[in-house]
């Protein structure tokens, strides 16, 4: 069983704990939302995180319980109500700490969310779960352990273990219910792959008590999350909160590590969109990339989906040379396990 | 004199050497150009590249050389006929070597080129010259060189040398005169940063003899090329040819080394640009991180757009978390040399 926590050094003990219990999950962004919980700057949080399905899909999951899944948005951890914070403030988020529970799934849905960046390719749903193993010594950063798939039905892939809260902010200023599933200027549901373990991320405060709110986290991902899911697993983070004397508008971060978990001095497979529009561009990159690890490394195409939306890279090469961008996919060959 | 070659390990001597002489310079990328050289798969191609702006802007330049400047669009050296290349093939090129002359120029242009990703907020032309030196053993991977701006009216900087060509690629099949600007399926100007010494591409041959040119290197860039310029310098490119059994409809590529030249276990800082379009996040995350090299760095709004466009890689977080999408943009810290 590896080790199933990933810290900064110098990680200090929480000061206060929220399980995730109904009373204290909420399912929207809402400044009407009570807080569960009232802090000092200075306080340490641990925050115990459902993963975005709320439990309902085990790594043994089939398409029969991906279908069977009710959701009512993201379950977010909080709100926390930090003292002093005032709108037109900056709230500073130190992620000090995560600790997952050995394994996570990755879905293409169906319906409603429409099959990620591509839907007319893939209109059937999937399903992959995965175990976190201690690797070999090929990840050169991080908790070094990687993430394989559960079932035995396609080529070995071993993916970083590099945590992250994909869903991550606090409340919009403007009164009323709004949805978990786009980000905003105050944060939510960035999928920002780099907010790993020592980074600080910085937000925009509207309301008072900044009320801030946590949850959806992912074992890893690839920029893009083209199949709209990465490894999403339950996971406990620890953060601790600061207000800063700097106005920002929109989410900032530091990393104090790299902020690329693989890429380090080894091989990479990358496929390349060109077109006028930037989506566009971003589309055919992934689908050569699909491609690439259908006809070459012996993937299904759903599987290649899976391993795009946690694994692959998206870059934006050139904006300029109009009236063609490049979009570049970028595939770290280490996570090939064969 | 820092060491101006950088050349994978095995580099071989080359077969030919194409100068940079008008009879082996074109402006448009055009199937009717006729070949400069003939070679059998397997040949080794020394390219002498002009930069972009012709030779008409020396390190020290002004913005009154920039106004001087004439431009018939990008100087490509060749084209290069392969022999038995057929339309459906792909061509491959190694990247071997490259060799530069110890200097570049960025340019944040005036005009019909727009000022790059914000020409609402550059719509004044600014110009920096940069000479290359030997680093302080702060580069982990490359030719270990930095560019240091020429001129000391700025904050120190130190971006990695990372040698590429912006405009690669193999004629189109449609006929007539095609604009240098855009990067098309069969390559061109792709301005993509990871084509470093050691890369292979791949580039889908539409006409007999695929007809190979390149010119327009880089010393480095960012993910992105924000002001439209990476830094722009004269360069000789050792390549290799060969003709692959797959087909591919667009350019794709490996790398043998790492992608990315900074970053490896290294603070950075990023912004984002949340949208419900692409271009729109881009543009956000590019305008926060110049406000933040601004505000925080000591830099000026123009140096820090170039400090953007030569430095600062562009990633497309998510893509699929309707209605808005995430891009962030990061900056090594290693290329603050203060």
């Amino acid at each position: 069983m590896p080790d199933r926590r990933v810290a900064v050094d110098d990680a200090p003990d929480p000061d206060f704990r929220l399980e995730a219990t109904a009373e204290n999950v909420h399912h929207s962004w809402d400044n009407a939302h009570e807080p569960v919980l009232t802090v000092e700057p200075g306080a340490v949080v641990e925050f115990d995180c459902r993963d975005v399905y709320n439990g309902q899909l085990p790594p043994d999951a089939t398409v029969a319980d991906l279908d069977a899944v009710e959701s009512e948005g993201h379950p977010l951890t909080g709100p926390v109500f930090v003292e002093g914070a005032e709108p037109g403030d900056t709230l500073r988020v130190d992620l000090l700490a995560f600790e997952h529970e050995g394994w996570g799934v990755t879905v293409v849905p169906r319906g409603e969310r429409g099959g990620g960046l591509l839907p007319e390719e893939f209109p059937d749903p999937h399903v992959r779960g995965w175990e976190f193993v201690d690797d070999d010594g090929a990840v050169p950063h991080g908790p070094g352990q990687v993430a394989r798939f559960v079932a035995d039905d396609a080529p070995d892939v071993a993916v970083p273990v590099q945590p992250f809260p994909g869903n991550i902010g606090v409340a919009p200023g403007e009164k009323g219910s709004h949805d978990t599933m786009p980000p905003r200027n105050v944060g939510g549901n960035m999928d920002v792959k780099h907010l790993t373990v020592g980074s600080t991320l910085s937000l925009p405060v509207e309301v008072v008590g900044a009320l801030f709110s946590i949850g959806d986290c992912h074992a890893a991902q690839g920029d893009g999350e083209v199949c709209i899911n990465g490894i999403e697993a339950p996971m406990t983070v620890t953060a601790r909160f600061s207000l800063a004397d700097r106005e920002v508008t929109a989410p900032q971060f530091e990393t104090a590590g790299p902020f690329t978990p693989t890429g380090q001095d080894e091989q990479m497979y990358a496929t390349t969109g060109i077109a006028p529009d930037l989506m566009d561009a971003t589309k055919q990159a992934v689908s050569h990339m699909i491609t690439h690890l259908h006809e070459q490394r012996g993937f299904s195409r759903a599987d290649a989906y899976v391993l795009c939306s946690t694994a692959v890279d998206l870059k934006i090469s050139e904006v300029v040379d109009a009236p063609n961008w490049t979009v570049t996919a970028y595939l770290p060959e280490s996570v090939l396990a064969d």
